[in-house]
């Protein structure tokens, strides 16, 4: 799927985008935003001057910085792309210097309790639109980013209420210039569809690459050498960024509890079922699940290449 | 990965291999043996019309029969390609007609199950070495084989107390010649590790595919909208043959459900970590993870890739 993005635009959307968290989602904000004039600046920040010096080394932001301050002063556009369990402390460091009219948005997994942990420290004035861009790889760090990252994915956006329609307008469009279909729903019902396409799968990918590491039975070498029998598509998801996804879970706790309890009845039936040597049953279920695959590649969301397209026959 | 077999053989291996069941496996197999020359003649077998059809068009076999025993007669190799729950009734309708000092073997998933329901049909002086070779993709049928699937991947043989060591070591170079790793364990440890590394995650692929489809909150069309955020991987491996997965969890019960317990031991302890808010057991377990997947990468059996390589920017 190869992905291109349009041309660069006349006039840019921001005068002075400020991307806070330089990692793999901040910076390909940075490179499509570049690329597109979406911003006439683009500053990044981050607590780790590591990531600092690649951001100028790459040459994706205007300017680099480790103050909030001085980074969001003028800023038209303020994005939060650190983990969430930061945005409460990111906000109140940066609330005074914020401009009137300012939206501040977010890239943030879980969106219930952003807004809590957001919205009490911005001044009267700034506009808060969260927004969640379902797109992302098992990479994190700056040097992992790329401008066609949000490309043909969709990038949800969760207005509370009385949101300023003119700033949830142009943050819509910021998103759908770097390619993403854009969609509106509750906070809520974010957190409720995300904990089952998104949450839960990290979870059950994390724990059963933790409960294969831990067997006395089965060595970790005997693991690793037969794991394209299945395991190594999950290895991908349980290679994803700790930090960021401990915050999903500490922040989106009802949603995710709740979706693992269906998960957990359900295959609590498989096992009885495997126990009792129902086949019909377990027949049943694997055919129903072919359909959602076939939904998601007549969708554009996934490749329908045979195992991901991961060997290509020379 | 692009992946390369070696140049033809000068004198086949076998004289007459004879492959019964001719979907991806199979057909796979006839690929990689016309092309290396590995047998004088390769004869596919199956019971429905239309796969000899396609057999017959694609040109991978010498001939194509749904008759087991005009197929196996003269074959110096046979291997099962069918669904496991097949084996024994196969196995009894060719049995007469098995030379002295052939080769029987298989593909399937899982092994302590096959030797007991294949080895007691077989004449005397029939040579009986399973064989799974860890390969595979989410697609089936005939159309779906191609000669380079067990190019660099484990193929594990089986073979039972007393097998005879010539007809191991020939299987051997088979699998061998078709550039995949053979390597020899117990069946009942083969049906431990691949409960770990294929059949559980298998399970869970199906399992939570099955809850997403199910819920009312959701729907489905947000659900595939959604999947780039980690769902759609799992519907990849829960599109494999419905078939042949009800049957590999019929034939490897005990192991499958101790890995399970097992994985649903660690699952609520994570369920725990979520409700009370431990974010630094969740931390632990996701730093701890990476590392496999690191190894798996490092030794060939994945791609390094971000994202599978699924997407590349133009």
């Amino acid at each position: 799927m190869p992905e291109r993005l349009g041309p660069p635009r006349r006039t840019p959307l921001f005068q002075r985008l400020a991307i806070i968290g330089f990692g793999l989602i901040g910076s390909s904000i940075a490179r499509a935003a570049k690329r597109l004039s979406l911003a006439g600046s683009v500053v990044a920040v981050d607590c780790e001057e590591a990531v600092l010096q690649r951001a100028r080394a790459l040459g994706v932001a205007d300017e680099a910085t480790a103050d909030l301050v001085v980074a969001v002063r003028g800023a038209d556009l303020v994005i939060l792309c650190v983990p969430v369990g930061a945005y409460a402390a990111v906000t109140q460091a940066m609330a005074g210097a914020l401009a009137p009219g300012a939206i501040v948005s977010d890239v943030g997994s879980v969106k219930g309790a952003v807004i809590a942990q957001v919205q009490p420290y911005l001044p009267q004035g700034v506009h808060f639109v969260p927004a969640h861009p379902v797109a992302g790889t098992e990479h994190s760090g700056p040097d992992a980013g790329f401008a066609t990252l949000f490309h043909n994915r969709w990038c949800i956006l969760t207005p509370p209420d009385g949101a300023d329609g003119q700033a949830v307008d142009k943050l819509r469009e910021f998103w759908a210039a770097m390619g993403s279909n854009v969609e509106i729903m509750s906070a809520q019902h974010h957190d409720l569809v995300l904990a089952i396409t998104s949450h839960v799968p990290h979870l059950i990918a994390y724990n059963i690459v933790g409960t294969a590491a831990d067997l006395e039975e089965v060595t970790q070498s005997e693991v690793i050498k037969f794991s394209a029998g299945g395991f190594r598509d999950f290895t991908r998801i349980a290679a994803s960024d700790p930090t960021m996804w401990r915050d999903v879970f500490l922040n989106n706790k009802e949603a995710v509890l709740e979706m693992l309890g269906r998960f957990n009845e359900d295959l609590a039936s498989l096992q009885r079922a495997i126990r009792w040597g129902d086949g019909e049953a377990l027949f049943n279920l694997f055919t129903r699940t072919r359909a959602i695959r076939r939904g998601i590649i007549s969708l554009g969301q996934e490749t329908p290449e045979p195992d991901f397209g991961r060997r290509r026959e020379e």
